[in-house]
């Protein structure tokens, strides 16, 4: 059978894919009388009295909430709450085999951004983080910042962040391969969205200078009209040298290109006019913007994708278990850039320099080393710029 | 150990009382490519093309929230959304140990009225039903009304039903041991609060004529000044002789006496002022209106209470994790009246007419027939009364 089937037959025969499950017995009245009513009352007040309680006695410290509204479901678009839920249900169980973690799939019937925030910030009390997941741009950025101010657990939105943490642990190991420096480089960005938005901050954080942003109607520079919203903001923080043009024009001398555009964006002739020694990572799934073979072919030296049957496969599923692991290990109150950096140099620190070649920048999804080693950099980088709470 | 050091270490111990788990495995791309992407997609569209498929592809079917906004935990009143969690969990794990169930505890931090409404009604495509647990009377009964009226999965508020429903149970089976007829009774209810009034309803459902509701400040009658809300139309539609004054004045002459109210309210005067073969549910917790032995030393017939150490205990465990289990087996758009009555029935009728005595006429919570009968009781209702759609 093809995929189609096959995923459909697994997700009916298991009618979903989560279960809750209880940590105790209750079979008889001294348990029932330990675990509910009245033995229950006490952690009640110990948790009115002292509200951290809450991750003494409640499932909450190792509990994260993936919540969605269903605006963009993978590359579906705006299917709605319903359906987005086989994604959230699949990102829990994705917490739980990768890093231990429970995690509780809620899709919102919601798409005002006033109401979304008060909706997620009403159950704070629920949770020990907020993982959010397929909201749709440029509202998710909205959305996020107005959580991270209001709550005080961490809020990730992990198609923009979770992205640019492994994009960035990939440049990191790609550019020892190619010998050149964070500061010195070029980069191209197609498709400045949720992601493209977050891999252009983070990779601004590790030292990038001169980073070009193209949309569909081209490249990113405050004099293009028409600009709005986070584009506006995108344009004056990048592209130095105020350049204009198609992605054609973007790509030429520059030293990396990253999609997260559309299939075919990137032509063997603008591989052709990058800078020595290019470096790709197209992540338009299934269908990247330049194919591996085709980009090898044309003189790309690392390139990464979002598939599994290609090398170095840039999946969020490296960040994001361990990063929720090690903010909650350390009770911290939000996701800071200092932890999502430590983040991606952890992911590329478990290569070797003796291991390192352009087929292998990026640990493979399923390496059991990936999620404690982020884990400990995010705890211990939450600890190191004061936003942990134990 | 005392009760509270040991309910504290079990809650310590287990860091909560739920985990979520995965009921699938996802550790090699073949499986991670079904379970999430790129295979995850094949669910989100057939969900998107038919929303009832949503049942099919996810966990949803069998999946219930225990929500509360922490407004009227157990006895101790408004503890706060996070001091309220440890109940949530307990109901879930309960929901599991008898029915089978998946639920998901939530706590939401928001009081207004309209607010609530709208955070749960935003959840609908989360679940398959939703238990309201612990909101402050009155106002739950605005909250479980409107909430009924927009959303089309099941709403039960069990503080309310969960304790009518076992009430009735129990009260079916007495009212056989002293031979009376329900269109015959005069009931005294103590405490209209969430669940007293509820009862009420219940009772009048199954026929019950002569109820008389008292609050701390009396009877309630239309006469009286100063009541408000629900009050007025329970006024109303109660005490058909329109009599007024205490509880000592409305207990004379009644056949059954039903307190939710407070440790010690029924006196043995009062007891001895009642009909002949008094029945009495005392369900003050942990103290009830009346000690056990007390009432039945002052001439109580049949005597029940919410204590484990006593007969007759009058647990809602007996009630909602069958009644969910029902509605959720015929995906039933609601719980209705007469779901409740038929629950109720169920109930009752496990106790064979042999093995009745004044000890025994309600189950034990552990019985494992119950939430079976109750389930088959409420599925079949439910598609009698044309609110199942399946």
């Amino acid at each position: 059978m093809g995929l189609r089937e096959d995923a459909l037959r697994l997700h009916e025969e298991h009618k979903g894919k989560i279960s809750i499950e209880s940590k105790l017995s209750v079979t008889n009245n001294e348990e029932l009388s330990l675990a509910y009513s009245p033995g229950v009352a006490e952690p009640c007040k110990e948790i009115e009295a002292n509200p951290d309680d809450s991750y003494r006695y409640t499932s909450r410290g190792n509990l994260v909430a993936v919540i969605s509204d269903g605006t963009a479901v993978l590359g579906l678009g705006d299917i709605g709450p319903a359906a987005a839920m086989p994604v959230m249900e699949g990102k829990s169980i994705l917490f739980k085999e990768f890093a231990g973690i429970d995690s509780i799939p809620l899709v919102v019937n919601e798409k005002d951004t006033d109401k979304l925030v008060e909706i997620i910030q009403s159950l704070e009390y629920s949770f020990g983080g907020i993982n959010l997941e397929d909201i749709s741009s440029p509202r998710c950025f909205e959305i996020e910042r107005r959580l991270k101010e209001v709550m005080s657990i961490p809020v990730f939105h992990d198609d923009q962040h979770g992205t640019a943490i492994v994009v960035a642990a990939g440049l990191i190991n790609a550019l020892k391969l190619v010998n050149k420096n964070m500061s010195d480089i070029k980069v191209v960005l197609n498709g400045p969205g949720a992601a493209g938005t977050a891999i252009i901050k983070l990779l601004q954080d590790f030292g990038v200078k001169n980073i070009v942003a193209v949309d569909r109607k081209g490249i990113l520079v405050p004099s293009r009209e028409g600009l709005s919203g986070h584009k506006v903001e995108l344009a004056a923080t990048t592209n130095p040298e105020k350049i204009s043009g198609d992605l054609s024009e973007a790509v030429k001398g520059a030293d990396v290109f990253v999609g997260v555009s559309v299939a075919g964006a990137l032509t063997p002739e603008m591989v052709e006019s990058m800078a020595q020694d290019p470096i790709v990572f197209a992540l338009a799934n299934p269908v990247p913007e330049i194919m591996y073979d085709l980009a090898i072919e044309h003189g790309v030296k690392v390139m990464g994708t979002g598939r599994s049957d290609f090398p170095n496969q840039i999946n969020n599923v490296l960040a994001f278990p361990g990063i929720f692991k090690g903010a909650l290990s350390v009770r911290a109150t939000q996701i800071n850039e200092p932890m999502k950096m430590a983040a991606a140099k952890a992911i590329a620190a478990l290569i070797s320099d003796e291991e390192l070649t352009a087929e292998y920048v990026i640990p493979n999804p399923f390496d059991q080393r990936v999620a404690p080693a982020v884990a400990k950099a995010v705890a211990d980088t939450a600890v190191s710029t004061g936003v942990a709470r134990i």
